[in-house]
């Protein structure tokens, strides 16, 4: 009874955009599907441990969606309905899987979104703070009592717009993620680890920079961390793969015996491991009927394709 | 003394181009410099073992750069010196020091190369052909009696010009190592173990997809192996990055113990470290004055970056 009570407890905190997106690829096209970085990044930690969404939908959100996020034992105090559209985002996906245009956005109920946190997620241990606006970040972190760990995510829009609050933002986090390009736009280095040393210099005691189809690169006081990406048969949909190795690396992190390099390093192998399950197939598709065996099995191969 | 005799022994025979090339980087212009796949090829297999270079060069060759090979205790028997001008490329690299626009190639004394092996030569147990035409790398194989492990490397020109000759080259070698682009375009499959596997249903054991910057990665019976780049401070001149892999590799290959997966795996690290050295200077400049024991070191370094 005690020991449910303490699982029940919410460990790791996730803010971000929940959408409804419509994605097309050279293979398929999957109109009015759930996406959204929270979505991908709760469902991924949602693996390893409880927790809390923290987002905005509008009043016609599919309630088979609400439904799923149960499934996943998610935490949904801090998800907010209000009157109004869901977010909603379209995109094509080239022949190569990568390079994608987005067709519209529309912000919605996400606009005017202000998120408060339940109570009991002010003292989680954890927190992931999506790509959303860094104004956003910073209000959902201002009401966090002493965090253990805290990751944000970004995006080119943030440090094109808003510079100023997202510096404020780095200051205050324990590890900034972010794409390669990214990470070059914000820092004016074209040396990847270069680029880390100089976001390190702000604040971060880890950077974590990610590379789409070539993994990721963790780079400490420790040195650099290499995160490969699991070669899958087959990648059918990418949407949300930075999302749901962001998640799968906080989750896993949150249960990891000890948080120090090594607990990090391998939480990030397990969030490396979780988007590979994600890409094979669209939306949540391909974590609804995963499990944490399925994913220790996966880890376990990628442990060996870095061994000699 | 026998050991000696031992020592001088060709182990290893890389036939490719040796040329002179002027390069130009966003940061600097070089003329007139030593380049070519073997140059760079048998210079990193130095480090390791006894290389025997099958080329040609045009009286014009500088003998600065003949007495260069042979600091490096290179074996020239295998090189021939005809009347005419040496084989010249040169190329422009953009600020992301990856993409690259060749402004001129001049064949020359390459256009009717034909390589003979030395007899010393033909028994040698490791063999590398570095990207020329299949015709040529064949021409090679032919001469050789019965050798260990035969690695291939190759181009677009070839897949695109010379099909034929390239399919029965692949049936007969170990290894072939090759760009992802390359690849994708000899397979027509867009997924990257896919490409190997089809690959290995031609012959080769061994598949070694390149990915530039990001690594390689090694397909076989074992399964995957990621090979990751040494991330350096700076690369100042990428050209031979792949022939600096694939001698090192073949180098380490002919003095590791086993030939076993292990064996392979291990040399393939070996080939990225002395990849990663040469990519810090213009030509060969960035293995002058390496040693084998920065390269022992850097290869702990490399192992530390794969390891939670």
């Amino acid at each position: 009874m005690r020991e449910e009570r303490k699982n029940n407890k919410v460990k790791v905190i996730i803010v971000g955009s929940i959408g409804i997106d419509t994605i097309e690829t050279p293979a398929a096209r999957h109109a009015d599907i759930l996406g959204g970085s929270v979505s991908y990044a709760s469902t991924a930690a949602s693996f390893f441990t409880r927790v809390g969404m923290v987002g905005v939908v509008g009043s016609d959100f599919p309630p088979k969606y609400k439904k799923l996020y149960k499934k996943f034992n998610i935490d949904l105090a801090g998800m907010h309905t209000i009157e109004g559209k869901t977010f909603r985002w379209s995109g094509v996906y080239e022949a190569d899987m990568i390079n994608r245009r987005t067709l519209s956005t529309e912000l919605n109920v996400f606009e005017s979104f202000s998120p408060e946190l339940p109570v009991a997620y002010r003292s989680a241990p954890f927190i992931l703070l999506s790509n959303i606006s860094p104004d956003l970040q910073l209000h959902v972190l201002s009401q966090a009592v002493a965090p253990k760990f805290v990751v944000a995510d970004t995006m080119d829009l943030w440090i094109n717009m808003t510079r100023g609050p997202l510096m404020k933002l780095i200051s205050k986090v324990h590890m900034l993620m972010l794409n390669d390009s990214e990470a070059r736009l914000l820092t004016g280095e074209h040396n990847l680890k270069k680029c880390a040393d100089t976001i390190r210099s702000w604040g971060p005691d880890y950077v974590v920079i990610k590379k789409g189809e070539h993994g990721a690169m963790l780079i400490s006081s420790k040195g650099v961390f290499i995160v490969p990406a699991y070669p899958v048969d087959k990648v059918v949909d990418p949407t949300g793969a930075g999302d749901l190795f962001a998640g799968g690396f906080v989750g896993a992190l949150a249960e990891v015996k000890k948080k120090d390099e090594p607990g990090i390093r391998k939480s990030l192998l397990y969030g490396s491991v979780v988007a590979s399950f994600g890409v094979e197939r669209f939306s949540l598709d391909g974590l609804r009927r995963l499990t944490r065996e399925n994913i220790d099995k996966r880890l376990l191969d990628l442990g060996k394709m870095m061994h000699v």
